[in-house]
């Protein structure tokens, strides 16, 4: 079983507008709603390839009671093992705009999380750790979680012997990172927060100076750069792919771990990660990913690269 | 008891934001909930005068579920004659620029209603009428209402010697202003549509010899226009007043409804709803009515105009 981990769950809803103009009033033409948080999307795409998995978290309100039931619903449906909180899970709102394709973004901020139900977390946690073959701790916190969480969950992992991939930003990415995870994927906006540098190769190394075992930057339409104990790639679909990036980067995580478990080689994971996160990007829905396209695109990633090219010796490999 | 009917009731959700910019992402500061909905507006403030208050239309899917539970916690709570319905009731969602005050509206369009939903509405509205004083037919009508619905609605509550008020906009304004109700609420906009006149009083005149008994435009900073059997009057603050105008017609609807079960002559019913108008423009958090602005301006509101200045002899009068 894989456990996916997002302390600040959400329910997703898209609008589609005709144009968003501020200080108007607009007539939505479509709604859609879906359980949200990095690592519920990161579970909803390892059930589609195939893989068990488990949810853990917190969910609250009613906002958190139509997450579960949606969930509970969703094909191939993750295990719920969401811990409840009194407060209520947060939204977030996609507004698309049907003229240009943009969209713009609205996120609550999420549930005050008490320190009896960050206890109540950290039981479900350590009780989830031993059935698990890999961790994804991701995104954002909510209000009352203490900023160092991600730090903790990474060492209770470690000293588990489960294989933990991070995926944050920010302060907790930071003080994550020093907890030494075996993964971390930012994007080049959270790396550069990380290092300071704007330089992706030269990022890359520093996080992994940092801590991280490996780390894999998602570099938008230039694919991934992954820098490990075994190598240094790139990965890149033949051309760039215009859609929708929402949850390109959550797809990501979903084929470095399903890679990771299936003990495929580096460039295995990081093509089967660069074509999901290609195929999320091309698919119609927001966060989804088309199977015709993945399977399409997972032929045609370019790796580049080589084994070995990395310091050796920094660490275990798995 | 007063009953309002709000067919496509809402949940409205406010956010504040720093600054709202099209295409980018944003951490909304602060979410406030309520239950919403012209007519549940309107009863709020009439529960806020003193006035026993029923509110009928439909509510579904655990948006609706919520409304009602909110509904039932507020201070003067009307009664609950909600039917229920399917489908999801829908969400309003207004994001506040904390830069400029400003308010950006996004509306969903609301549950498609079945026939069989819709023949237990007209059901329960038929049982509601015998005890009520007076009726307020509120806001847009949700996928599967007939246009014509509000013109129904007028003539069963005339025929059951029922007062109506109708608070609409197009078709349904147009269909149902046919149906000759006691009292219309249009804004300058609403009107003008009606009509196709800009002109305000050349336009109320016009929508009363469509069949409206009285009509009281709203014409935003201008005050009040009045055109009724008795007379026509012209009522405003002393002065133009700053804030969020979000509610301030639900709050005139309000004004006159209660006047006209408390048999005010016109001056005065105009002279409360243009002081609850004010006072809800004036209230810090949009759609509620400040009280204390609200006593104050009711004193300073001027009304002019004269009775009998309109044609007499066009229908009863109450």
């Amino acid at each position: 079983m894989i456990l996916t981990v997002t302390l600040n769950t959400a329910l997703d809803i898209t609008y589609r507008v005709r144009s968003l103009r501020p200080h108007a009033s607009h007539r939505v033409s479509e709604v859609a709603e879906r359980p949200g948080g990095k690592g519920l999307n990161v579970a909803r795409v390892l059930a589609a390839l195939g893989h068990e998995v488990t949810v853990t978290g917190f969910a609250g309100g009613h906002t958190g009671a139509v997450l579960r039931a949606m969930l509970a619903e969703a094909p191939g449906a993750p295990a719920d093992a969401l811990v409840p909180v009194s407060g209520a899970t947060r939204r977030t709102v996609a507004v698309v705009d049907e003229r240009t394709g943009d969209t713009t973004q609205l996120n609550e901020p999420g549930p005050q999380i008490s320190p009896a139900e960050w206890a109540a977390f950290l039981g479900r946690y350590q009780e989830l750790l031993p059935g698990a073959s890999a961790v994804a701790l991701c995104g954002s916190l909510p209000p009352g979680v203490p900023v160092g969480a991600y730090a903790g969950l990474v060492r209770a992992a470690r000293s588990a012997g489960v294989p933990v991939l991070l995926d944050t930003s920010g302060e907790p990415l930071r003080r994550g990172v020093a907890a030494r995870p075996d993964v971390i994927k930012p994007n080049t906006e959270e790396l550069a927060e990380l290092t300071g540098s704007h330089e992706p190769l030269r990022a890359t190394q520093d996080a992994r100076r940092r801590g991280a075992h490996a780390v894999v930057a998602s570099l938008g339409a230039d694919g991934l750069l992954a820098v490990t104990p075994e190598g240094h790639w790139r990965a890149a679909p033949p051309a760039p792919v215009h859609g929708n990036p929402t949850g390109a980067g959550d797809s990501a995580v979903a084929g470095l771990l399903s890679g990771l478990v299936e003990r495929l080689p580096w460039p295995d994971r990081l093509a089967r990660a660069a074509a999901l996160s290609a195929a999320t990007v091309r698919a119609p829905a927001a966060g989804e990913f088309d199977h015709a396209a993945y399977t399409e695109l997972l032929g045609r990633v370019r790796v580049t690269g080589a084994a070995g090219a990395a310091q050796a010796g920094s660490g275990p490999s798995w």
